[in-house]
């Protein structure tokens, strides 16, 4: 295969694939909105449709106890080759505010190189390059079939939160057998710096509810002579890190798979402005967390321990000299690779227990079971041969990053038991998730270009 | 005088001084209700006319900006003795919830010993004790005049604020000029152990404010890399007392009255049982506070900082995983002898400011100047000679309290620039404040004794 025949072949087909793209975007498959749930599953429908039309031999609609899933399979010719899932979805988030918006959400439109509309970057453009890169690979390469088995999982309920997503998993398990996930639903990181994500954060939470006497008490009366649950509640808070930002749980980094020095260098390489970070910080005035790391460490590789919200005693106008009966807290975990959430969560709730006063009673609730991280290393063979597919579409050096939110990806990770690729053509500055989203159409086509090199590289390496 | 004349002509007016009593308390002046101003009016002219009839040369209904207080005062034969201020009120507290009343709260009723009703106790019983100690006390000496001027100021909005009693001492100031204040508001430790309270805690309050990100934070983006204001009120708050239960601010204790032996040693003859204050103390399970000081010190003597109440980020039902855009606090102290509100509002706001972590912004407020502590020691004349005095009446040693509250009495120190001696004869059963107040009726006769007794031992111990 000439890498020009490749590229020409996808530049040939721009206009029908956003012609396409643009037909299934129409389709307001709003999956959090009841009203909307016939339009989820008429664009299943659509997608069903054009996956048979693009030469797909098995494309079937998945059934769950919600919306449904879309389903399709390329098998390789060698019986023996690796299979890869490529995992999206087709539904999207609500449109309001719909004054925001500067075109109709649901008509998409081209300005120039972009494509604006609600899906055109989460995630109905980035599931469609691959389609796209399915068809340039065999045309440019004469084959019948790609160099891997293909499995599409083309889920409907990601922007409502995944509800029945691992049942579909578990259900499907061995269609779904694979030798790696390739996840297209995030971003690289600039239009000129072309990235790879490889891994996200865990989380587990917990709410701490800590009881002193059975009502509040007259602080004038009481007051310095029994203990104040607000008062233990800020003292076992303060001790959940130490003075170089770290958590104090013990065991709490034993299981963390340590950044490398590789990656360490290769994060360091990424433009990043710290002043501009924390402008979308909210402003915040200073980058501040665990010492010896740097900020895109911190949230990215490193786990932290964060209080959500707390409460206790009077909390209305005036005041009220009291000492109150009880204290809450609301306490999440973002995890890394290598740690376990039940087991930071029974950590956690020994540690609380050591540490409440005396008088003091201590309850703490964990509500779910919390979501596993999800890894994997620069140097694993998915993660290396994807970087060079990705290099070879783009023509420049390829670089890491995390991700430092949770997401059902680790459930992908967790229920096949394959690794997770991350190769996505996103930009943080498509407004997913707001008013007037868009794509760049030449990152749609570089990632259909990446796809189809992705074919290949997996082929050898993960034989 | 013969004390066994005093005793006798107490006991022979005991049945008119109650009729007399019931009278008074059938007007319900509750100041907190402005349907019931009239009434308080009422109570006013009420005992206007009565202290004529007593015999007070001059009787006087004071104005004020809101509720009348009454002044009387009977000058001493000897142009050189000393004056004392007798503090009260004649205003009530509301009497809701009303079904809980045994009986209805404004038609006093005897039952055996006991007088119920609403002000029985607090606080139109114990200022009635003193118009018939000084009958008594002339009565049995043969006297025309008692040997201290005695002034009676008998507030008529102590049950809402006091809020123009600061305003109405600074305007009668002259006429107040005295040697001491004698207040008759408060309680013995019990019907069998008379005492008396030397003092009152002072009370400043603070609100403090962090700020962080203008906004909440997703914590997977941004989570362990900017300051989270909540963590930062934890830790805060925490490093406000030390392991030792003592209050960290600089300077806190330099200006406390330490308590002197004897004062400890006669507190702890008080019989205290420790199980039985943890049960009314919210059924608490551990007294816990300043290291080295019993409860009752600690509770009566020593200063606290108590946080009354604490809030941010998300507080609703379920999980919110975010970097809160703010955290707040209610803060007081109760403060002791020697301490002075405004310096520990000035000394908490610069603590503050040096100990939130950088990319946090702190605001705290401090509403109001707080109320001043105040304390006269027992062995101060006044005291001393209020405990002959006591101890005359009852037959017995009279022990010492003090009081963990605050309140306005202060402001008679202050502004009169005279030491407080409180006589009491209330008990903490007395449900003040509650359904079914009530007063002992044998103890407000011993009251009108050491009333009498009081004055003489005043007029030898204030010259």
């Amino acid at each position: 295969m000439r890498v020009n025949d490749l590229a020409g072949y996808i530049q040939a087909e721009r206009d029908r694939f956003v012609a396409d793209l643009k037909e299934w975007l129409a389709i307001p498959s709003i999956s959090g909105d009841p009203a909307h749930a016939a339009d989820v599953r008429a664009s299943a429908d659509w997608l069903v449709a054009h996956l048979r039309k693009q030469g797909f031999p098995t494309v079937e609609t998945w059934e769950t106890g919600g919306l449904p899933a879309v389903f399709a399979e390329w098998p390789a010719e060698d019986p023996d080759a690796p299979a890869v899932v490529v995992y999206g979805h087709h539904d999207v988030q609500p449109v309001e505010p719909l004054e925001e918006w500067e075109t109709a959400p649901f008509e998409p439109v081209e300005r120039g190189d972009r494509l604006i509309g609600r899906g055109t970057s989460d995630d109905k453009g980035q599931i469609f390059f691959h389609t796209l890169g399915i068809r340039a690979l065999l045309a440019a390469s004469g084959r019948q079939a790609p160099p891997v088995t293909v499995k599409l999982l083309v889920e409907g309920e990601e922007e409502s939160g995944s509800v029945h997503f691992a049942d579909l998993l578990r259900t499907h398990r061995d269609r779904l057998a694979c030798d790696a996930v390739v996840i297209s639903d995030t971003t690289m990181w600039a239009a000129d710096v072309p990235s790879m994500c490889t891994g996200m954060r865990g989380l587990t939470e917990a709410e701490v509810t800590l009881r002193g006497p059975s009502t509040d008490l007259h602080s004038g009366s009481f007051g310095g002579a029994v203990p104040n649950p607000l008062q233990a509640m800020a003292v076992l808070l303060a001790a959940l890190h130490d003075a170089d930002g770290r958590v104090t749980l013990p065991g709490f980094y034993d299981d963390v798979v340590p950044l490398t020095d590789e990656e360490r260098e290769l994060f360091a390489r990424l433009p990043f402005d710290e002043d501009e970070w924390l402008r979308t910080a909210g402003d915040s005035r200073a980058a501040q967390g665990e010492k010896g790391y740097t900020t895109l460490e911190r949230i990215w590789a490193r786990p932290t321990a964060e209080i959500n919200g707390m409460w206790g005693g009077h909390t209305g106008p005036g005041g009220k000299t009291i000492v109150p009966r009880d204290a809450h807290a609301k306490i999440s975990f973002r995890l890394v690779a290598g740690q376990d959430p039940a087991k930071v969560q029974e950590s956690f709730k020994a540690w609380v227990a050591e540490h409440v006063p005396p008088g003091v009673d201590a309850e703490v609730r964990t509500p779910g079971g919390g979501v596993r991280p999800c890894f994997s290393p620069i140097d694993s063979p998915g993660v290396a041969a994807a970087r060079r597919a990705m290099e070879r579409a783009f023509g420049t050096e390829v670089l890491f990053t995390r991700e430092g939110g949770s997401g059902p990806e680790a459930d992908l990770a967790d229920v096949l038991d394959a690794p997770l690729i991350f190769v996505a053509v996103g930009l943080n500055g498509d407004r997913i998730h707001a008013p007037n989203e868009k794509v760049e159409i030449p990152l749609l086509l570089k990632g259909a270009e990446a796809a189809a090199h992705l074919w290949e590289e997996l082929a050898t390496a993960l034989r």
